[in-house]
């Protein structure tokens, strides 16, 4: 199967590296980032050997030129930045699966942008996803799945706990490691900060392979505050009582007026690693796992999904259109 | 929806009493019984309500009078013997999920009769579905979700613990609780005891949701024996020491000459109720549950797939066509 990978940093790398490994071929690499463009993909991720594969800044021409199967696609998380990048393999009728978290399930964030791209995939006859580990499988795919076995349900709520100091650079400064409450509140308003991005999109996604209507979503995220006798050091941060140590942050779906679906994000230095998924009703059932890598564990979604969504009928699709069995309301 | 329960047994009426609750129109009751045929089905599974069905052996006529949307069948494990009765919905261009294990991934064991059958209800527009907590879900469909965040994977493991003492009767007496190891196995080779159906299915069934193609597949299963001092005693049975307390049965599915997909299923007087899957690779993660409900897990998957199963394309499918993503050999 033939790729290009489109965004060449942390999670694109990594998508090279193991697509190599699995046998894909990678015909093109993509980056506007003037130290990667002009430099040999094989080099820029690490696996010592030259590939022939010239990282580019001109995305049509490498989509022209290389005439992939599909795009895999990492580069931000809102859907109104990267929009351009994506139309120029869609118009090439090329199918794209990425990592942008607001595209897990855009039509909560981008209604009206998402209607225009499932019109304009339909058009030139292209299939777009957007997945990864969270949002796209632990919070939202799979709490959905696990429904399956009951009868009725009060309240679905999956957390994933995560141990923010064993991730990479670009992760903990995203979550405001080390930073002062304050500072941390600040940046996160200004979108200097991410903190992580997808609660609502992961509430939405298992909302909607449950086929239910939720009548409202929230979300939200803050600080988690190293203790006044916490002195924590990371492989990027130092943390200083009082200081960020991490976040926790949560998405929540209504109905009747009640909470019925709960997720919640807990990345924290120090932190076991696992997530949790409890499905509350008749009967009551909990799954709890070992933990599941961040990066790599997206990485592997967007290898191992690619064969399935080139199979998929053009359009902007989602999760739901891969996974279509969980509890239902229906009677 | 407008549904006709197939089979009044344990689960045809447990089906029966929640597809009411549910909001299902129950339309229509078939069972051969000569103890349940007149009687009112209301009356039969205990919701002490007239519900105006009555209980008939002639299929043919309750499909043609009621005309339901789908047929919930659940009467026997091997798909020889409910192939008439399946054909009589679909013949009327009726949807069937049913709950014969056999049926969860019918090309395994009657290849032949699989192949005839999705013609056959292509041929009159019906969709067939066979499913269940198990074969359906727990050993093959979750893990084969489970198995998506993984870049490379040598072994998939899963194994269902169930405790038979609190069990119905007709489970205990099928796994041979309290009969010596020979008559058990003297019965099970007669078919006069099954046993768990369903081993192979389910390797299967994980197998194709995973599009790998298993060299070979093998299944077994052999009673657990009181210990020298154990005597026990369920609601149904005496066991005394060397007699049956339960079954461990196991299916593996090999891929190189190497064991790839291993299933077990533990039922035994006294043990932890509980369900493990781990998918060793890249990375390890183990999911472990507080366990599923079977008869509830069943009619609970059923009628949570009955809506979904109206959705889908004519012809015999499997729980591969509801979900489509997990781990991918193809690069």
């Amino acid at each position: 199967m033939r790729v290009v990978v489109y965004g060449v940093g942390h999670i694109g790398s990594l998508v090279a590296k193991y697509a190599i490994k699995k046998g894909f071929e990678v015909v093109g690499a993509i980056d506007t980032d003037p130290n990667k463009v002009g430099k040999d993909l094989g080099v820029l991720v690490g696996i010592e050997e030259r590939l022939g594969i010239i990282v580019s800044s001109d995305a049509e021409s490498v989509i022209k030129s290389s005439r992939p199967d599909i795009v895999i696609h990492a580069t931000s998380s809102w859907l109104d930045e990267v929009l351009p990048q994506i139309m120029i393999p869609v118009r090439y009728g090329i199918d794209v699966v990425s990592t942008c978290e607001t595209l897990s399930y855009p039509y909560y964030r981008y209604p009206h942008l998402a209607e225009l791209l499932d019109v304009y995939a339909r058009r030139y006859g292209a299939t777009i996803l957007g997945t990864g580990i969270n949002p796209g499988f632990l919070l939202d795919t799979l709490p959905a799945l696990l429904t399956l076995p009951h009868i009725n349900i009060d309240r679905v709520i999956a957390r994933r706990f995560v141990n923010a100091g064993s991730r990479r650079y670009s992760f903990q400064y995203k979550i405001g490691l080390g930073l002062r409450p304050e500072e941390f509140r600040d940046k996160l308003a200004r979108r200097e900060l991410t903190g992580h991005v997808g609660y609502a999109e992961s509430v939405m996604l298992m909302a909607s392979i449950m086929n239910v209507k939720l009548d409202s979503v929230e979300e939200g995220q803050e600080p988690v505050i190293a203790g006044s006798n916490e002195y924590l050091r990371t492989k990027y941060f130092e943390i200083r009582p009082g200081h960020v140590k991490g976040i926790r942050g949560y998405g929540v779906g209504y109905v009747g007026g009640r909470e019925f679906i709960r997720i919640e994000f807990h990345a924290v230095v120090g932190s076991k690693d696992y997530e949790e998924i409890e499905v509350l009703g008749e009967p009551r059932i909990k799954w709890v796992s070992t933990g599941t890598p961040g990066d790599e564990g997206t990485v592997a979604v967007l290898l191992n999904l690619a064969p399935k969504v080139v199979e998929l009928e053009p359009g902007l699709k989602t999760m739901a259109d891969l996974v279509r069995a969980s509890y239902s309301f229906k009677g």
